[in-house]
């Protein structure tokens, strides 16, 4: 039996687009032979769908593309996956479904019954588990499909009591399917692998994983999907952040003697930067949008942001504004400029000097003397912040953050001022990591310009001023945020594993006080396995740890 | 028996507070004469306590502070919630539970099982439902205690394949008490009530019900704890938005002939004016801040927003910032002045004419030139964002916003503009029911200006600009967006209604496009069953009805 994976980006709620590249790609496996192709996990509806799915008439529209798609399913079957409706009245209306389509015809329905509901995940919200499970019988053979997460309650703290694998198992299936819709992170790949790998040793079957690519706003999904024998070794793998189809013999598969050649593996900051450049410009094709504006700076945040857009839209579709006030050095602009000529996108000069003196005429009468302080830093920002959504409003271009996760982490920006922007570029990448991001564009030519690098990181807001004025060194700081957010230590934890008590006290009240900032900004696109935003819910006015 | 409820109001995350609160209520009920004493819902840590849960730590305070109450508990046993661990590997690492605690001990856990996940609650992401059921024995009494939803899968379309009570009903228990976080919303007192009665005629058992009561951000507890009769009649309701202790003889619930004199309920736009007073007050007084700012243009919206602020913090605690434009009407200013006249709280007035003009200067070189349009009624909003904002950064004072629900919806708002702000204080109110709150808000004497009330609602960022040059009509655009968002109608649903199709087309596509500035809005005063902010969770980049 040829089986096919279809790896595919799809865009949510997109009907159209998704049914015609569903029936696209199934002429393409026919002509290439195979018997069944396999499209992920909500592939018609796109992943995630979230609250559409309360809408009835989405749902109606999922059957009916499924029913459309169903048509061109003849000499060839495919599974694919769906919402559909719950017609027990106890329990969720919906069930994360997949179809398995045969002569044009839904010949049987598998649903998911492992719901993800952490992190990014809300899939109980909306669906309720399954609890029947069956194989597919198919070309003499029986298929064991199961929908992403059913094949992850396998690790040493299963998140679940039950395993669809142990009652799928007992009518001795022939081959594993997984579809699914399993977001990037730099940790992810390797987990992935080790979990499939796992299941097929564990059932002694081969393993056919499909995943989604492409970026949905802020989540965004990797490919790579994955093909391993009886013995858990890999036999494929596919593109990674691209679109890919490709055809398998399952008795070649089967073959455990025939080995297959492990290609190299990414750098986690090769898989950061690629994804990121998948992330804008998903947002930006998605959107229907193709220009994008940002602040240039001088520092390293924006420069690497402008070097990842010039790359996703083409450096002509970038705009890069330059917004020098009176406490900027001579070097920002020139730095600017460098990075500006390095890489060949479109550029302004708009220095905030007017609007400045204007806000501190207007304000002088209430302000009654008040010596310059965080406000006054503050409304440069915001000019700035104002000036950039001008140009974006009068032109269309959308507006690019460029806020880093260790300022984002600690609240060291200033909300309506830098934390403006549609999306969040480099809000999931840590400081220490921006500087990786730059050495590796740099890694052919000096695009981003060295002096950028090197110079001490500093906002410019008033004379002389250096992060590390407010910030620990970015070194320190990082290492205390990791333990914080993407490991969950608490201050006792972090304190016994050694570091600084008031330092992490500090940090972690810097921290928690900054939530209600990070409610209002842009999402992040999320590459680490905890990114602010949807993934980490946080009271605003709590007490803990502030 | 004599069971107390105490209805309190707690502040996540703060044990100490929380402790301490729940001690000294063990005391008043004690000397009342209580035998019982119950708590809420997750009382020690305040709910929701959200990714909180996932610390450890969290949960290790949560446990002492169980411990420090249960000393307090001598010739009184007590009920109150709090997260515990899930000692089995299997599942999620957490119960939503409670202790009940007698003799200084715990003597029982109870365990929650239906764990509502949907709207703004997220309970499977923590929790793992509980599977046994157990009744408590107390003085002779067999108790049958509930967690909130545990009580609620009794409608028609029930949520959930299980019933707790089901099950306990089985012990034949003499009284069922519930413990709850149950947020308020205009139309959740009508059905917590039927709820309830339900149970207590299903099960012919006495009901006693204790809620939560305060705001924790955008979420409010109204309170409103209620005793049932086995026969489903109201024995007792407690206070609404305060908290409440009140001890009840449980021999005289039972006695099915002692009628409760049912209090008149409240109408909807009085409860919505409560809650909203009982959002900003909590939302100061547990963040530790006292002062409000907000920009007052002369319109009904600010009116009303600055209205309510004085009734929670006082007017002395209110700057109203008057911010005139060229386009601003003269009467706009007297309007705001007779408003700040009528309450009596602070303000100030600051002409955004000096910056539009700095901005003007500025961009013109970049904008060649090119005609005034939304970018430059953008850049008076946003003007205005940075003076507030400014005010609040010199003064401490917090930044309230003042968009309403319609607007909200359609996108009728510049970000970080008017749409700045640490909470929406009537986002969730549609612009028709604002102008029924000004009406109450009058109800004694004039407060908000008549001429505020009736004339045309403008943003006056154009001359003689009306919203309805962009919008249609109030009173239908808020019956379609009730109807979309409250309701979840999809456009052919509106339609078959009877909406016009084109008006209903526009509107959904306008509701859409505008979830990339309702994701970087101030959380929301929640007061329908259906606010925007956690509860409501789009897909930005979609392509369903845009």
């Amino acid at each position: 039996m040829k089986i096919a994976l279809a790896q595919l980006n799809y865009h949510i709620g997109n009907f159209e687009s998704n049914t015609q590249k569903i029936i696209s790609n199934i002429q393409l496996a026919k002509s290439k032979g195979a018997d069944l192709v396999v499209f992920a996990e909500l592939a018609i509806c796109g992943y995630p769908p979230r609250d559409f799915l309360e809408f009835d008439e989405f749902i109606s529209l999922c059957e009916s593309s499924a029913q459309e798609i169903a048509k061109h399913c003849t000499d060839i079957a495919c599974i694919v996956g769906l919402p559909i409706r719950n017609d027990v009245l106890q329990g969720k209306d919906l069930f994360n479904a997949a179809y398995f389509i045969e002569d044009g015809k839904v010949k049987s329905i598998t649903k998911k019954a492992l719901l993800p509901t952490y992190d990014v995940f809300d899939e109980y919200r909306y669906f309720e588990p399954a609890t029947i499970f069956k194989c597919i019988d198919f070309k003499g053979k029986k298929i064991a499909l199961t929908i992403c997460e059913d094949l992850w309650n396998i690790n040493d703290n299963p998140l679940y009591v039950s395993n669809p694998m142990d009652e799928l198992i007992k009518e001795q299936p022939d081959v594993m399917i997984n579809i699914a819709a399993s977001p990037f992170s730099y940790t992810h790949d390797d987990e992935r692998i080790k979990v499939l790998s796992d299941n097929a040793k564990k059932y002694h079957l081969p393993v056919f994983y499909v995943n989604q690519v492409g970026a949905q706003t802020e989540i965004i999904f990797d490919g790579g999907s994955l093909v391993f024998d009886t013995d858990g070794a890999m036999k494929a793998e596919m593109k990674y952040f691209e679109e890919d189809l490709q055809v398998f013999d399952l008795t070649e598969v089967e073959n455990v003697r025939n080995k297959y050649p492990q290609p190299e593996r990414l750098t986690d900051i090769e898989q950061i930067h690629d994804a990121l450049i998948l992330g804008v410009q998903d947002y930006f094709r998605k959107s229907g949008f193709s220009k994008a504006v940002l602040g240039l700076s001088g520092g390293i945040d924006s420069a690497v942001v402008c070097a990842l857009a010039c790359s996703a839209l083409g450096a002509e579709n970038v705009m890069a504004v330059l917004m020098p006030s009176k406490f900027s050095s001579d070097h920002s602009v020139q730095d600017a400029l460098d990075l500006v000529t390095n890489i060949g996108c479109m550029h302004e000069i708009i220095p905030i000097k007017d609007a400045a003196e204007a806000f501190d005429n207007m304000l002088a009468p209430a302000f009654k003397g008040l010596p310059f302080n965080l406000t006054e830093e503050n409304i440069q920002a915001r000019i700035r912040g104002t000036i950039v959504m001008a140009m974006s409003n009068k032109f269309g271009y959308i507006l690019l953050n460029t806020s880093n996760k260790s300022e984002c982490a600690v609240g060291y920006g200033t909300l309506y001022g830098d934390m403006c922007g549609a999306i969040g570029v480099i809000g999931d990448v840590y400081k220490t990591q921006v500087f990786q991001l730059a050495k590796y564009i740099n890694k052919e030519r000096e695009i981003i310009p060295i002096n950028t690098i090197v110079k001490p990181p500093s906002a410019e807001l008033r004379p002389d001023q250096k992060d590390s004025d407010s910030l620990p060194e970015y070194d320190i700081l990082d290492k205390i945020l990791y333990q914080h957010i993407e490991l969950k230590q608490g201050s006792a934890a972090l304190i016994a594993k050694g570091f600084d008590e008031t330092l992490v006290k500090r940090i972690l009240k810097m921290v928690n006080v900054a939530e209600f900032k990070r409610y209002q900004t842009p999402p992040i696109l999320r590459v680490s396995p905890k990114a602010f935003g949807m993934g980490r819910r946080m009271p605003i006015v709590g007490k803990y740890l502030t």
